[in-house]
């Protein structure tokens, strides 16, 4: 059901036309004359109004605005599946009672740094190992990634350690080597409405980990999940990334109340990213434990024995003792609200 | 020490003019011809260099560039004091190991329901008591608070139930009633750079709670800090009550990572206010929650027995039982991170 | 008329209530039972609900969203006065055919120098003066003005010049003081929402110059537009000056969309000051001329005799010679839009 | 030549130790004791250090900020190309006197649609037809374009009515398809960090039009057109179409002041899309007008003849009579600035 506000002085002409148009549709109305403005309310099932029709809608001589009451995404809502979704990965659950932290360096730079850091956060609790072998840099002369070499050593690395791997797909060209090694598709802030990207990772059936663009509003980041879900693949994980505001002081604003917002909103798991949410090492702690209160079932936090030299994100990575030191920490919040890490 | 970056091609005479004026003010300088840029390194004193100053550097010819090396505020800096700050306010005090809760009303509407609220707040465990009698209000046809009949109400509760009172000043000329009742004095969002009051509540000796202004940068809100601790009054504590972003889906954004940077660069308490962070019921207690996890040393929480009727943002206010239960989910948080409440 | 989108599952009884309670406020209900959400439509006049009316049924069990047809503002609204307002200052009039400048410095720093700009400004077209007697500035150390004697100042320029003279009102405590010298008072971006002083400019008979704040809304904005004109004084400017966004390149992002669009939704006349709106002097002209080509009643910029040594900023005053050239670029842009300069 | 500043107390080793890591990369030092903060001045050509590096000191103890003196781009810089760059397009050239309108609708819908469209605004003097065949929508529901098909019929129009054609490529998959038809190749708004698809339009020979990603910033976007230069392609185009803000009274903000800030910064030439910018047909030509004025070298106009019935954006499609007035607007404003349309 939507509503239709009219502009004052809205000749009968112009309103009939806009009730025809609706009524092409197959939708009915009800035109209510108030003392300022007439309204045409829209009954049935408008989910199935397109944007493009909205917009062609609010393109009509007469109209002053159009307000959707329903929401445009169906799959993601809660109000279509109530309750929580939990996403299977190899031998854990994600969602569940049991809060997951995936660790691990920011780019895969060799395999002996690799293992040397997944033994580490293996140790401490970790359950998934992260890494990218495919980067995307702001600038075309920083290291890009090691590419196929890199998700042999993810591969190595979880077969040595038993954790569950995640890692960034950036192109449709490199769908099929990804496939081949990992466990969690991670689809970038960049991507989120990368939709061609969004499409084939919905025809696939291996856990996507969507993070949440750089300006994203919650809705879009529905939205971008929603584009996953109609293909098929209903294992989306949301992860909250910090977004893009005035602030300079960190490298982005980590936006913690939409962990219980989406709470709300959608029946996925939510993992939370303090890394690249704060950018700075020493504010990684507090926002990791923040997050864990706030309700995330997961967290995704960047660890390096070596920041000094790590080829990508050294700011923001923590060593292995605050690593173990964190996890440490996490535990009695985690209890605190009844859940376990 | 400041860095002031020329532009490729600036003449010996444009060069000599800068170090000239930079010498009239006592400063030393020492150039630095790169291969692509010419820079002059500011030796001295840099602090006293004003905004004015550096604005008309800039404004020189040949000037690319004024990077400023040392912060503007010096008073509310954590290299001028290093540690903790602690606020006494009546028989608490605000900064300690002790996390307090400021609890109460938007607006005070009158007695009988500001003694039900001040009541139950004080049984869950909040010192502090909150309550608005001059209410910024964005529409001049609401409820603009009750006035010095407010403070007296709010009074009252102080001396009933022991609680401490917190409320806002909202212009210089309400300055003398304000004083002749509150304890904590609140400079809200919207005033955060009105550059008057601020002088004026730091020639006083009460506490001042300075609310975070919709955009203001961090740097910003310890400048205005700075400006009431330069006029002699050191008991500020920051409150951080959600930005503006792109994102509607909440009333604001809560920038909890303000949090623990901020401990980093000042001395002074931080408190939290989720209510207005979030401007949703439902998402207050998590916010809570998150803030503690943080390391806020004070919450702000608006609480109403009856939401429904509430003259001033009911759609955020928890009820007296919701309260209750926050507080004691708090508790655990506290003491997962060695405080207590 | 506004719209209340109940939750899915929402009682018959939670229903009654809200009813009951709209009808408690002289109001009429329909309901629109759909097959996803029920809606109650609430008919009557209801531009006089208030926020925390709003607020308050927002609050309710069972409901999931409150939408507000009509504006919350009225007086400054296109619906309420369809022809453009024209504000008479001395002898020039605002928001008619002939645009207006009004140039000057950032900060009245003495009289030799405030001169000095007035003769070249009116020289070049300018029939405002612009200056700062009471400076809001984020530092506490910074020049903050010469207060009543920059006013003298700048009302001797007027006699001696022929110029009209603008300049900022920061406190209701210098009111009387301002109210002697101005011919317009300016209410700057950091005091939009400073209520008292809006109450207290709209009690008096001059005209008033409403900068944008740094992260208000349009509505907003008119929202402070109204809150002066409910006090009778209905000369009121609105001047947009920048807005805060992620972008740190310019001082603000200079909204000039704003302008056209304000056309459209209100009557009052449309100020831009692209000074402030980029900060860098050379983006001045060409934003100039494009807010005159976007339909601006009026502009506001920052000239100086000596940028190198102003007070205050001077990275984004004009030199004469700049202005000069300035105005003779701006003339055949009006006149290719149909107005004069 | 880049700026480190070292936090108060950094022992001798440590900055040894920094230094020895600076030397290591064939780079020297200089060394300012100051009285409040130490700074290592850094020479050599520092932009050959990439990001990581930049981060990997930034992770050094001792280290509490990195300050880069030249810009991390260097293709795209007015500093290594002085005069203005010029891009041929078939028989045009954007970039020199003459500005350039490239209009058409949204997306391609059909033939005879688009031939109507294309008649109309060759006829009014645009030279380039704009029209997605392959559609970035939000929404998995909604029209995602006719792919080939819309293409053809871009060609088709090209031969018919002598209009060169841009449009979209989404993704790396659809460069070969897009190759035969396209003269100009849009990189979208979501897109322009899309880093591998930046890499694939560098290594070819035509032309591309590169939209300014929603909460980009121009440090960003001149990176991104640095990604393309880099693999050989200098014929970039940058296209401001409005930033995402707190203001939704506009679809987007349109950073205008971006057009004369890249003039100063670039070689490239700057289009501005004002219909995505404002999303609002009436505000567009007002603000094309205000694109010329600043200083734009070509605009991106969305027009449709029957823009009720559009499949996409009709909101904000201009009808061609609407679109004609407009050029015939345009044309005083370009003569006023000294270029023709």
């Amino acid at each position: 059901m939507d509503i239709i506000v009219l502009e004052p002085g809205t000749s009968d002409v112009n309103i009939r036309h806009i009730i025809k148009k609706l009524e092409s549709k197959g939708l009915k109305t009800h035109v209510s004359q108030g003392t300022e403005r007439t309204i045409i309310g829209v009954i049935g099932d408008t989910s199935k109004v397109t944007e493009e029709e909205e917009d062609a809608i609010r393109a009509m001589t007469g109209v002053e605005n159009v307000v959707r009451i329903l929401k445009p995404y169906k799959l993601a809502s809660r109000d279509f599946k109530k309750e929580n979704s939990e996403i299977k990965v190899r031998n854990i659950t994600i969602g569940g009672k049991k809060i997951h932290v995936m660790a691990g360096p920011c780019a895969v730079e060799n395999k002996t740094i690799l293992f040397g850091i997944a033994e580490k956060v293996k140790n401490a609790g970790a359950t998934i190992l992260r890494g990218g072998a495919f980067k995307p840099r702001t600038s075309p002369y920083s290291f890009q990634g090691l590419g196929e070499e890199g998700l042999k050593y993810l591969a190595d690395a979880r077969d040595k350690f038993g954790l569950a791997i995640v890692t960034e797909l950036m192109d449709t060209k490199e769908m099929d080597v990804i496939m081949k090694y990992t466990d969690i598709i991670q689809i970038g802030a960049r991507n989120m409405q990368n939709f061609k990207l969004l499409l084939e990772v919905g025809s696939i059936d291996k856990p996507v980990l969507l993070k949440r663009g750089l300006s994203a509003t919650i809705k879009e980041w529905l939205m971008s999940a929603e584009y996953i879900m109609s293909r098929g693949n209903q294992n989306v994980m949301l992860c909250e990334r910090g977004i893009r505001t005035f602030e300079t002081a960190t490298r982005n604003t980590l936006d913690l109340s939409a962990v219980p917002l989406l709470k709300q909103m959608t029946h996925l798991p939510i993992v939370v990213d303090p890394s690249h949410g704060v950018g700075k090492r020493d504010l990684v702690a507090p926002m990791a434990r923040a997050a864990i209160a706030a309700g995330a079932d997961a967290l995704m936090i960047e660890v390096h024995t070596n920041p000094e030299e790590a080829l990508s994100d050294g700011e923001q990575s923590l060593k292995p003792d605050a690593f173990t030191r964190l996890m440490s920490e996490l535990k009695p919040i985690a209890q605190a609200i009844g859940r376990e890490i």
